[in-house]
């Protein structure tokens, strides 16, 4: 241990001797393991001239320790924590007393975070891509931006602002100039940071009904009232909407592909829910989280493209086309709405990791991202096709399965009688994650069905996990 | 452009032929330069397939373009954008319509994000640093955390909450298990999460004065009564708080080194301050911002390891002793806290970025850090004493600079009769930042001052915005 790293507060105004608390600073590194069983203690000298603090005191409280066999000395070679230590006696109660019960989390954790199938959001990424990545990351750390060593703008490097602006524009039909794109740390930041912007406590907001439960509880934390309003074979049903919160000052959707149902808002609700928008005043968050791997059929362009009153709040992520842990997504702003949300990412956490901006730009704007898409895109319908006739082999009677024209993940409905949280709990313990779709229903009767992503996993996992899905239900 | 990568809203519902859609969505791409002059259009049958309508409305639409000039075909080569495009009669209007006026921004930007000296919060990255760091990321990205393709903890990954453990235990004296660590994207990030989950509108909160503003805008964002509490040469004045709001739901405070003052908080004070937060129930959020770069007398601990009730929430980053674009830091809550912060983490971004958790963890765990910290506290006290000279010499009768033991910025106390925004300004046309103080202040009576940052500055750059400096007070 280096006398840099170890600190013992002293208080010199106090009734405990300076000796005391060198010798109960040490004692409580010792036992608490901060310094190791056969770890070397820092020399006397280097200890008192850090803590600024008489030498003599150093070594008396290391002879204390010495003697009740904390620390054992070897001539010439300096003080080291005994392999076998004595049983304290005085230790001060632990700080990890019996709290308070914890408020029960707002979003469920369990089995949010493996890697097991079916779990959503996981992303391959493969050789090609992983070796572009290693040389363009090292090309940016081989001569670092400047930017990296201090703070910078809150919406993101300009650089990268203009990438995503290009890309959004040519594959996603948005219009907008670099100046409107806020680079978050992936598309969950993006809309709480609107959110924090838009909402007042009260606040009347539309959520479709099944909604995503993450943004039902950012809206629950900006203090809004959730609205919810049912979804059809259309999409968010906007008539609905209207008659039950006119007045709502903003509404979440998912229009591309509804979560979870992935329904697509049609046209028609388009322009109805736009033309609310504009009449009302309202703010329409348009949340493009999975629109890029698309399979069969015409490709949809976003609600934003075709709103020409600016009311449309585009927010979109790099954690499906690339991967999660990368963190980086972006918004889309109207520009009444740009300095707002600025000074709200500076005050949540200042601006983006720069490193990641820069590789990800050079990403896209050197041609890598295109191919990426492709291949990937490719891949994730095999993994698709690969899911759907492992389900139909081994659970032909059990699950009704929708098989999706786009994104990372399939809706399966149970047989009536089955319950989706009972599966969902019976898959866990055989190691088989299945996300149960009734919990994310407010107002409307649940379906019973089961939310089994297909990207990320490979195609003898799938088989394995479905078998014992399968034994799960049985 | 690859067909991939262009999207034409298509309505097969609207007046709109399909024919004249595709025409209209090239035109913009071409005029908007999305597809630039010489750029190649998608061929017809691609373009066709990827929209899903039939090819002869595609080559009807490029025979318009063809016949308007706005593109060349060439035989056998396909598509081009002309080099000399017309100009367009019927553009829809743009976007960008003036604006209602936007709210003016919590935290001024302007100069915040400079490499100018005396610019603050800059680092330095030595070769030495750099090289490891190019290693540490080369190896795990040569063989990836599966973490990284997936959603991960709110907490952050298990094995940094360890290392950051071991180290503020032994460092800052931080009494905590690595359960009780909540890595984040900076300190900025665990402060407004902390704030968003302890305050409810009208509570509330002590904020020094002066004090940080980005923290007095994540407080008056979570909608607290900011109670401004005076700080003497002891640091805040804790007396004042008490008789100010003694029923405060929380105290944000940073004992250390007072931003922007850089007083310490006497042992009486922070006892006094325990006292308080014990007897009244309020939480004490310490900001320890600033404390690993200690160049003369004793180093201080934490508050929180004198804390014996669990009130201290102890919040740090790695955005001064690495570097700010890295978005790491981190908070310790008392257990109490823990689920909430969690809950509110994953509402609000879900998780740290998985890489450089990764490198962050074997920088510190294979001791580099350690040696890091040992090279940068030399280096920042020669900057420090380069800044403190250069001052002397070119402004001997302007400034009244204080040196600091511990840091990397300095207050210099303008001469009666200048103001410090008057001052900031002048410096800023000769492209010097000098951050004026007094707008810090909020009832206190303000005291003209510049805070100047010597970190991240060659002792050359340093010199010369001295002498700027001196001419703009001239």
């Amino acid at each position: 241990m280096e006398a840099d790293l170890l600190l013992i507060p002293i208080d010199r105004a106090g009734p405990v001797p300076v000796l005391r608390q060198v010798y109960l600073g040490l004692r409580r590194a010792i036992l608490s393991g901060d310094i190791p069983a056969g770890g070397r203690l820092p020399p006397t000298r280097a200890l008192a001239a850090r803590l600024g603090i008489a030498r003599n005191s150093v070594v008396a409280a290391y002879e204390q320790l010495l003697a009740e066999g904390f620390i054992e000395g070897r001539v010439g070679a300096g003080s080291f924590v005994s392999r076998d230590l004595p049983e304290p006696l005085d230790l001060p109660p632990p700080l990890m007393a019996p709290a308070a019960p914890p408020p029960p989390p707002v979003v469920p954790h369990a089995g949010q975070y493996g890697a097991a199938p079916f779990n959503t959001g996981r992303c391959t990424l493969d050789d090609r891509t992983l070796q572009v990545w290693r040389s363009l990351t090292a090309r940016r750390l081989a001569r670092p931006d400047p930017a990296l060593l201090g703070y910078a703008d809150p919406s993101g490097s300009a650089a990268l602002r203009g990438a995503v602006a290009r890309y959004l524009r040519a594959a996603r039909a948005v219009r907008c100039e670099p100046e409107q794109v806020v680079v978050t740390a992936g598309a969950q930041q993006a809309i709480d940071l609107v959110l924090r912007v838009l909402l007042r406590p009260g606040d009347a907001a539309w959520f479709e009904d099944p909604g995503y439960p993450a943004v039902r509880a950012a809206l629950a934390a900006a203090g809004a009232r959730i609205v919810p309003v049912p979804v059809d074979a259309q999409g968010m049903d906007v008539s609905a909407g209207i008659a039950a919160a006119p007045e709502a000052r903003l509404a979440y959707v998912t229009p591309s592909s509804q979560y979870p149902l992935g329904v697509v808002l049609s046209m028609a609700r388009r322009m109805e829910l736009l033309a609310w928008a504009h009449r009302a005043g309202a703010w329409l968050l348009e949340d493009d989280y999975d629109s890029e791997f698309r399979y069969a059929g015409r490709p949809l362009a976003s609600l934003q493209g075709i709103d020409a009153a600016g009311r449309v709040i585009y927010v979109g992520t790099f954690s499906k086309v690339l991967f999660p842990g990368l963190r980086l997504g972006y918004a889309v702003l109207p520009p009444a709405l740009l300095e707002g949300v600025r000074s709200t990412r500076l005050l949540s956490d200042w601006h983006p990791a720069a490193l990641q901006e820069g590789v990800v730009t050079d990403f896209i704007e050197e041609g890598h991202f295109a191919q990426h898409l492709r291949r990937m895109r490719q891949h994730y319908r095999g993994a698709r096709d690969a899911l759907v006739a492992a389900l139909r082999e081994h659970l032909p009677e059990m699950l009704e399965v929708e098989v999706p024209d786009q994104g990372m993940k399939l809706l399966a409905r149970l047989r009536p009688g089955l319950t989706d949280q009972a599966v969902a709990e019976a898959a866990a313990r055989r190691g088989v994650i299945a996300r149960p779709v009734s919990p994310m229903f407010l107002a409307a009767p649940p379906i019973q069905a089961l939310m089994l992503g297909f990207s990320g996993h490979e195609p003898g996992r799938m088989r394995w996990a479905a078998r014992e899905l399968a034994r799960a239900l049985a």
